[in-house]
């Protein structure tokens, strides 16, 4: 069993889509990426920040899926993180209506003393410092840490991004952010440019087009699983990140090969959170579908061809 | 060793993207259709039309790659299909400048004697009333029949698109081609709707995104090979065709196991046809480049992931 550790935000989402509203719900990336590492073999803890106004129930749930949350800090009189976003029709693109930071905005991430050893650390979309604070806390270096990010960082903390982008073994970013970062279109030479800069796998995530993993000139390819429908984005990518650090951290394996495996791992329970609205469908997930839809992405994927 | 008979146009291209400009150089669908089947152990005929300025060292490029060409009616005193395009910066959208139809527009297919018991036949874009007249011709019924189409159709001639729709086993669109056909966003709902129109697999085209074959329930994806530089993307698609249905033909199987193959057969060429403008890399290409691609292709997509 692998020691995963996870900083990332807990908060409330609300969401607007062509399929209807929420009122504030359980989000936030640590949240998704803790939700998703939790159907692995591993031993995780999450750190994060909420105000007093984050409901026991949320933090029950975490619990309940063998989280430790004992890195979650509740401030006394805070509020929590609060996004709201609106989806287009086709769900590819939102806007975001409100952004109230609240306690978030001076979180200083405690790493739980069982956690400073752990062997996968997954760093969730925050301000790259904040990022950097928890890799400085681990007393022994971890196998793999992986890092997300998005524009935000790039367009408002450069310098301290590509400080923790140094710093990292993998790097999960869409192919948007890519092409931003490295001013190149083609995403094989994003990639390699990306490399430069420190992370030895790079995991671009192209939405509803898939993901691909880029080590050196080794590349994997993952699709999406096509749906019929797609009901809500939101946290389809920390779902992503969650699922391929988990099987990461249960199998303690780092080869191309077994990358390639958590790739597809991350992508299948990607597949089910886009299902409901929020967390939903994560909470109710059973072992035998998701064992079912690895199925399908095999079915998907995998051909015969016979080469000399 | 199959006999396929292809339909499409030979024609004068010119072509505007960032990498440079082309004067007039070979073209057409039926053209680039005929260059992919005949990498593979077929007896492949085109039929189309040119007028007297068609240089003959176009058709010989054909009949030195073993096609045979007796069904391209050259029109004395006529002028062949022109077509002029400038691709945008990222390559995935340009502007048509200049279409001249000439005898294109007056063209009336006769299929050779000797191919009109063709295995497989492949309708190049084309008027659906000129692709239906092919069929007509036939004395056989075809093993396969194989249609590829585009939306200026749909807007034009919706009704004769619809007939030949209905005639044929298998359709190849683009991703926003099958959703103003069937008027449905996702790409599996709008497959649902096409095989309900006639053909038993659709296979959906998403340019630098892959494609998907449908038969049924039964969903394949294959990628497109990342590159590090798409130089010009005429003809890919019509290159995917032929290698699909040149695969198809040689193979004499239209199992979806072999359907599967055979959409990978077609990426792999498509891979090459971008690499430089019109049919210019398709004419250099080796038989062990197309080897070596299609191991990149296995690399790229196989994982082993144990089920119970």
């Amino acid at each position: 069993m692998g020691k995963l550790l996870i900083v990332g935000s807990c908060a409330f989402d609300e969401i607007e889509s062509p399929f209807g509203k929420t009122g504030k719900i359980l989000g936030g990336a640590g949240t998704f990426i803790s939700l998703a590492a939790s159907r692995y073999d591993v031993d995780a803890a999450v750190i994060s920040v909420v105000g007093e106004d984050f409901p026991q129930g949320y933090l029950d749930l975490l619990t309940d899926n063998g989280i430790n949350i004992e890195g979650i800090e509740v401030v006394k009189g805070g509020k929590t993180f609060f996004w709201k976003g609106r989806y287009h029709n086709d769900l590819n693109s939102r806007d975001t209506l409100i952004t109230e930071l609240n306690t978030l905005g001076d979180f200083n991430p405690k790493v739980p003393e069982d956690y400073k050893d752990a062997e996968v650390v997954v760093l969730g979309n925050l301000h790259p410092l904040v990022q950097s604070s928890v890799l400085d806390q681990m007393n022994k270096k971890p196998k793999l840490v992986v890092l997300d990010t998005m524009n935000f960082w790039m367009d408002s903390a450069l310098d301290d991004l590509k400080d923790i982008i140094a710093r990292v073994d993998v790097i999960t970013i869409n192919d948007e952010e890519a092409r931003q970062l490295t001013g190149e279109y083609s995403l094989v030479v994003a990639a390699k440019k990306i490399h430069e800069m420190g992370p030895k796998f790079v995991v671009i995530k192209k939405g509803e087009h898939g993901a691909l993993l880029f080590e050196g000139e080794d590349i994997f390819f993952a699709p999406a699983l096509p749906l019929e429908e797609v009901f809500d984005p939101t946290g389809a990518g920390d779902t992503f990140a969650g699922g391929f650090s988990g099987y990461i951290a249960s199998t303690g394996d780092t080869s191309f090969e077994n990358m390639k495996r958590a790739i597809i791992h991350g992508s299948n329970l990607a597949s089910f959170c886009v299902e409901k609205f929020g967390t939903e469908r994560m909470q109710d997930l059973t072992e035998k579908e998701i064992t079912k839809r690895l199925q399908r992405f095999k079915k998907l994927t995998q051909f015969d061809i016979e080469l000399n």
